[in-house]
């Protein structure tokens, strides 16, 4: 974990200056922002989406066109699927998600909002109302079991309370006393529910108030994390479907004939790059969670005696590929996941953790790379009836494949590269500036004029329009050239090249690079080439 | 049209074979295959998805990345953005899809399938009943309206009509009688309707039998074309959402983020790839009509009083980008939708048809280039309350934009470049093989060791291990080398660099040409050049 401390307040207000940059620069929008918003659909604009295409592309080089060099030092061996978003509904029968595994869910009987059991505590410490009683008694909403003293808490359920948490169940009280010796989240629970919680609680999470008003929450219950729609014309049962939750099952169903027709042989991976959907009940921090999402996930098939060997490549490829694209080592983290907090059929779990600036001091999800052993195909073995067993030619040994799964978030990716590029310093001409590599940044070159006379408008137009047949760059001409770069740096953009004075007479520009602010003066003729170099990197 | 007529049963069995060979090689298979499948959902394997992937970047590049010529000789101005299949319910009561033009549908009262109304005539020139009978009156299933022959109809009745249309209404009379003088549209008529057809049917469709099993069918009724689903825990009506059955409205909500996030202004462009959903009833033709495709539009907006001129410059450029793609120029038609058949706020469609073995002699839609007035930002402006008007800085005008849409079918499109790259020549090795062009080819190079010993295969693999870091290749030592051209033939991949024992000696190798069979040699040395510079082609 990060020794990187810091409070709550300048975290949450890094992090809305990350989402309104990314508003006013065309990042990332609200969806159907015109009709309101839908909660937890974002809208990709025109740099967010060139951003995003060029992580995925970044991914998709890495694990289909050019894969890793393996243990032997030869290529690995994978290849690349597109499957639909709706599958045969059998699928998720197999794969546990209708039926099996849905996570449980907490209604508040006040202002009837549902949560996620597993996300109360941690929405808690995010809550207003939960941050400003903290404040009042001088502790942190962070630590939940630190002692508080009750002094205060009357005065401030009078005043601020009753606008902040009107679900509290202690505003209905006349006179409502306080244990003297008490937890801040005891004192949390005293507040939201009328007598000492009853025994028949059968979960800590329904000791909880609610987030969002402090009222008192239902026990966990069951719910379908999946969107539901029907297909064909009936009405009925008979064609309901769902939208994917994972791209993972899509290429479990295929394994087979992708085997039959590719000449591939485990150890082999299967990767794709794909919407998935949730129909989760509390999306939150910005493009964290959402309901529609992207995911890069590739499903690695090997015999199973293997397993737990390419489970620790996959594990070191991948943070060793989060670093590449310009992730500082310090900021990634890799969580092994215990035992008992695993899904029961996977040998082993690690999450690809990030220091957000809304999981700060702790790291949230980026990735997740799961073992999942046998258990996908197995289950589908099961429910289609179709044998899903390897046979193995030269030694005839016939097996289910065991597989690892890296799974990575395309859209939280994104997140990650716009929360470790944000930069901010006055001394810029744009304080705010973007540190994002420049095989990834969203365009590779701004170009200008110095002025928009003497012949520069001309001379910048025609490398202008033989640098745009190679890399996406921008020509502007509009307002002062620091203005223009500081467009420039808001956006990225890791290089400007400057036409000037010099350069009618000498075929000069000035290169400016986005990460020192410094320019140097190099020939025109070699700027493509310059450029088409760096921006590899 | 084309001049290229040919019989229906050859037709089919060409579109059988392209999608087989689809299959085999992995380039689409059957979505859930191991399920049973389910109609109308298609998977991409992993050549498919490479193919996809190469189409839809070529797209991408000539629209975002470095956009076409205008006519003052300047590039366009065209960004990219990336919206969410479910966005706000309200989006499709202003755009007209919920609540306005559904498609007309009929069921057939015998086997109780669905069909659009407007789709049922082209399905029966498709239906193996009618092509049967057709055969055996010794007309063309294509020609509804050429006189027949009654006399065999009884006996093709009471054999092959038995099995191919159960659903004929005649199979139940003990002995029918037909017309002498009748056409085949009257007869298919006479034979599935007990009598005829009476006169309170309102359209011409419902005089149309069952494509299916020559059953009779109701008269068109409304169904909604999209996916519906509900977001959040309610079950009631609150929460529900649709799948997006186009791209195009998430261009328009988002119209004013884009102009005020971008330094764009009319005449400018917003392209947008991804997937779209349609609840048709009647998926057919491989992946020419699927409930889940891909989609590539992009929304150009102009003054008003430009509009049809940008109209006329969109038809004329997608047109030649899709014979830039390689598909032949008379393949593709230039349909010009008639004012009564155009949605009533478009002021003028063209639809870019293409010659599909299944649609031959006739063409079938690839594109569509609308000119769609003002008539969505107006929409959304009403109701949403949102000023959607756009303020020239310079003149202060005050307008919303007209729109001209050209929109393709990202998997229509790959569709075409399967049908239209299909070569059958018995003369090779493989007899089927795929003419793609090399820049769109799913594998560039294929690398072989002529015989797998005497140090071919590490000189080829070094060769290999350089390539891969810039183009797809596939390193391959198995079988004989006239089994590894045929296998890359019929992948489409347009070289094949083979090192033999002359490498060894003076360091040359062949480069055998997938179109002509033939091959060079050339210096190893020049060989990563060689494939760079004929694979942009």
């Amino acid at each position: 974990m990060s020794d990187n401390k810091s409070n709550n307040t300048t975290e949450t207000s890094l992090m809305s200056r990350i989402v309104s940059l990314c508003k006013r620069r065309g990042f990332i929008y609200p969806a159907s922002e015109i009709y309101g918003g839908l909660n937890g659909f974002w809208d990709f604009g025109p740099l967010g989406t060139q951003l995003k295409n060029n992580l995925r592309d970044a991914w998709w080089k890495s694990m289909v066109e050019c894969p890793p060099i393996g243990p032997d030092g030869k290529p690995l061996s994978i290849v690349g699927i597109d499957t639909s978003i709706i599958q045969h509904p059998k699928t998720w029968e197999a794969s546990g998600h209708v039926g099996g595994f849905s996570d449980p869910m907490q209604t508040c009987r006040v202002c009837k909002k549902l949560f996620r059991a597993d996300h109360i505590e941690d929405m808690l410490r995010e809550a207003p109302w939960v941050i400003d009683l903290a404040e009042t008694l001088v502790v942190s909403a962070y630590d939940l079991n630190v002692t508080v003293c009750t002094d205060k808490v009357i005065n401030w359920l009078q005043r601020k309370g009753k606008k902040l948490a009107p679900g509290l169940a202690a505003l209905k009280e006349q006179k409502p006393e306080f244990n003297k010796s008490i937890t801040f989240l005891e004192l949390l629970n005293a507040l939201a529910y009328k007598t000492t919680p009853h025994s028949t609680l059968h979960t800590p999470h329904s000791l909880l108030p609610c987030p969002n008003c402090g009222g008192d929450l239902t026990e966990p219950r069951q719910f379908n994390l999946m969107f539901e729609s029907r297909v064909g014309p009936v009405e009925d049962d008979s064609g309901k479907v769902y939208l994917r939750p994972e791209t993972a099952q899509g290429i479990f169903l295929q394994y087979k004939n992708v085997l039959d027709t590719s000449r591939v042989k485990p150890p082999f991976g299967v990767a794709q790059v794909g919407k998935s959907f949730r129909n989760e009940v509390t999306p939150r921090n910005f493009v964290f969670r959402t309901r529609e999402f992207e995911q890069m996930e590739m499903e690695f098939f090997v015999p199973p005696e293997d397993g737990m060997k390419w489970y620790e490549f996959w594990v070191q490829e991948r943070l060793r590929w989060w670093e590449e694209q310009g992730v500082a080592k310090n900021k990634l983290y890799r969580h092994e996941i215990a035992d008992e907090d695993r899904a029961f059929y996977s040998a082993a779990t690690a999450d690809i953790e990030y220091l957000y600036p809304f999981t700060d001091p702790n790291f949230g999800e980026l990735e997740g790379v799961a073992y999942r052993t046998d258990y996908d195909l197995t289950q589908h073995q099961k429910f289609s009836g179709v044998n899903l067993e390897y046979i193995d030619q030269e030694t005839k040994n016939r097996y289910i494949p065991h597989v690892i799964e890296p799974a990575s978030g395309l859209t939280r990716g994104v997140l990650v590269l716009l929360c470790e590029g944000y930069r901010y310093d006055e001394q810029r001409a744009s304080p705010e500036w973007l540190k994002i590599k420049p095989s990834l940044a969203p365009i590779k070159a701004g170009i200008f004029p110095l002025v928009n006379k003497d012949g520069m408008p001309e001379v910048a137009e025609k490398l202008y329009m033989d640098l745009r047949k190679s890399m996406i760059c921008q020509f502007d001409a509009k307002q002062s050239i620091g203005k223009r770069y500081a467009r420039m740096d808001e956006a990225g953009t890791p290089f400007c090249v400057t036409i000037d004075g010099d350069t009618l007479k000498d075929s000069t520009v000035t290169i400016r690079n986005r990460d020192t602010a410094q320019q140097e003066r190099v020939s025109i003729d070699t700027v493509k080439e310059y450029l088409n170099v760096k921006c590899k990197m």
